[in-house]
């Protein structure tokens, strides 16, 4: 369960093996290609679903999924589109089923397991900062307009009620295994939670529960975020003690110059000590190296795939 | 060889026969959704390359030849494209290479037989009328801006001299046999011949060459038309007595109400006598009732299909 660029990173390090997988994904993105559609089509912001498509697509696609990840780069109308939201806005149009059109997509992709986007109605993020202001939109608290004031997150809400996709509910409470993350905490993990019924969903589901966390903090979401800080925020919005494993990148291992690097990004490695964890007698804590060591900061999908696959094994 | 439509319909009608099917289409259509594409990315037109990609796909990739032919209604950018055409361009973008983006959308479709453009290079359609004035541009040809004057055209020509591309030529004279036709004849069949060596290979061609004349004469552009006019034009771009078969629909079987409805739109059964043809002693001249009976005077595919497979097991 997530959004971003983390859902694709955990279906790649799980995809290899021997799993039945199924991304859930939030609806909340309004920004970019899919923020026009979303304007434009009243459709759902495909770009989270499109990602997980292309993870979930074998090997043998490769051309399909290049071509899904194109972004046009000229045309008056086309210009920052990606192939991959225009494919699922056309099939949506054409059966007028959001839910038919990823499976649509799921099927001309040949993927393995499916893709479910949370809640099948419109709705959009809105944030109360610590001052008391709000800002409205997914992008707006993503990429704040003033980058020079860094004033915390108070509180994320949407600004309707809305339902959830019912195979979301069928998905989680069936689920042996539900991980979450990583991902953006107040704009690609916590959203997912904000739908009505996803929340007790989770909380009722035998799945045991895998936390992911974070390499990186995010200038004006999590900014200053030490591990122990992203999993109180997640309870606060789930339930206390509701998760049976945390995965936390060995931050000790992370080369300088990467960490220099993300330094003028205004992102720092999420650290955390043993002693964090103390009130956490039952939660499975592992720490690895699980960085790539390119000149991003990211899960290395092999790496993750590696723990997790040893987490379901052992348990 | 052709363009429009009519590529498709005779695509369509041979592709269950046991045949190695090879679609060479025209280059020269520049309005629509093409039209747009072709000005700002600079590919070629994809419109008519995408129909005959839907016609040689089979029956089980339906919903994926559905989107192909679906066209937006929405979108301050996207409406009027038909997803096929961005299809075309997304990979043309990522290749660089048109031919190589065709290959790859009819392996995605997994279609039966290949596409291929006449020429790879840009071209534009120019006609001369018999008053001396000239029109700029396919479309324009096509659907003239000012529909009370009818003006025959003269002549056509491109404004440009193209090479074919050599992959057109190596079909062309390889064939066993080549299919001209149905279709508009200045603006979808001639515009093959005007691209230089196309002529010349189809000539030198051992093939048996098929003409399936049209089944109603168009306005402005073939308007009072007999079979042997269409037959001596192409012949006038082509070369004298090359066809070996005309394929003629028997105009006596069309009903009168559609008869009533084209010629709203100033169109006429195309007719022909016996004598017309008196001067061709070599061309076998095949008359069957070709047409779909609903409201649109089309080829009907089975139909056509069987007379095509008749001449080449007769032959």
């Amino acid at each position: 369960m997530g959004g971003g660029t983390g859902v694709f990173n955990t279906l790649m390090a799980l995809k290899n093996y021997s799993l039945d997988l199924t991304a859930i994904v939030s609806i909340a993105d309004d920004g970019g290609s899919s923020g026009v559609l979303r304007e434009e089509f009243g459709i759902l912001p495909p770009g989270d679903i499109r990602r997980a498509l292309v993870a979930l697509a074998p090997e043998s696609a490769k051309s399909l999924t290049e071509l899904f990840n194109y972004r046009f780069e000229n045309g008056s109308g086309l210009k920052g589109h990606s192939f991959g939201n225009l494919f699922i806005t056309a099939l949506t149009e054409i059966s007028k089923d959001f839910n038919k059109a990823i499976d649509d997509a799921g099927k001309i992709l040949n993927i393995k397991g499916r893709v479910i986007p949370v809640s099948l109605a419109q709705c959009r993020l809105i944030a109360e900062l610590q001052n008391g202001m709000f800002v409205f939109g997914e992008t707006n608290i993503d990429i704040p307009k003033n980058k020079e004031k860094n004033i915390a997150i108070k509180k994320i809400f949407l600004n309707t009620d809305v339902k959830a996709n019912p195979k979301a509910i069928q998905e989680i409470m069936k689920a042996d295994y539900i991980i979450v993350g990583p991902g953006d905490l107040y704009t690609s993990i916590v959203p997912n939670f904000l739908i009505a019924g996803v929340k007790t969903a989770f909380q009722k589901s035998k799945a045991k529960k895998i936390y992911i966390s974070n390499i990186v903090t995010k200038f004006s979401e999590t900014n200053g975020f030490k591990a122990i800080d992203f999993l109180k925020i997640l309870e606060k919005y789930i339930c206390k003690n509701c998760f049976n494993h945390i995965v936390l990148n060995d931050y000790k291992t992370i080369p300088k110059r990467l960490i220099d690097i993300y330094r003028r990004e205004r992102k720092q490695p999420v650290k955390f000590t043993k002693d964090d964890f103390k009130n956490y007698r039952k939660l499975n804590i592992i720490v690895e190296d699980l960085t790539r060591k390119n000149t991003l900061l990211r899960h290395d999908t092999k790496k993750l795939g590696e723990v997790l696959w040893k987490i379901i094994n052992n348990d």
